[in-house]
């Protein structure tokens, strides 16, 4: 896969997102899904706190605010956290052939099997993200744990 | 994990779903998320066609509808089709503990996955499972292929 736009040019929509959902209560993490050239297809913002919704991930979000695709081979993710399991399957299954991600240091989810699958992996280690992570972890950890499905007991 | 559930039974609400996918015209697979004990939390369809949104596979529409849970150890997901790798991800992120599947004939996703990460997997070799899909792949390929993020031309 070419990559002719710069990723860390890419994160601006991202970060806007998860600092919305910073604003809103919510768990602060952002995503958005652009064409190979840098045209945006959708972005969103997880939603679990705002509509009270489990599955609304940022990237679940994004894939579906970019609307109905034929195939995705010339997309690329941009997430601000490294993205779960279930995030990472999006990936996989739709055939995404690029995944620019914010930070990895708070969270590491799927993206190492992802490059294992072949999709190209860029990390950013961009420190706003990372401490959107860090505050929203310290002050509202039952909340983080809802979010991946990792009951508070076993932290 | 003890399942003292028969998984047939379990299959009847993720049948119906898909019957009801198939007589609106959307993609026939149906999922339910249970407790161990057999309590219904949830259940749904695929309705990418129904409300044209690419997210809303059935396992997922099964675990938006089950609302949220600090955590799904205690639960089983129910499908009439092997998961894809997405839906894989949401049962492998979310430690859903068991999963029970209708076929894999038609359509192989992560269960192997999830069955090495620790899930409990059955797979039923249900024939209305199966008939529903071969019907469906037949008829609508490029409906399939889409829904499975598979360009037509690589099949």
């Amino acid at each position: 896969m070419t990559r002719p736009t710069d990723p860390h040019a890419l994160l601006g929509p991202a970060k806007a997102e998860a600092r919305a959902g910073a604003d809103e209560g919510g768990v602060p993490i952002g995503a958005a899904l652009f064409t190979l050239d840098g045209t945006l297809l959708g972005r969103g913002r997880n939603r679990r706190v705002q509509d009270d919704d489990p599955i609304m991930h940022a990237e679940t979000a994004a894939f579906r605010n970019a609307g109905r695709r034929p195939h995705y081979r010339d997309t690329i993710m941009v997430t601000t956290l490294s993205p779960c399991w279930y995030c990472s399957g999006l990936v996989r299954q739709f055939g995404i052939g690029g995944l620019v991600i914010g930070e990895a240091a708070t969270f590491s989810g799927g993206h190492d099997w992802l490059a294992a699958a072949g999709v190209d992996v860029t990390i950013l280690d961009d420190p706003d993200c990372t401490a959107l992570m860090e505050t929203f972890i310290r002050e509202r950890p039952a909340l983080w744990f809802e979010d991946i499905g990792a009951p508070a007991d076993e932290n």
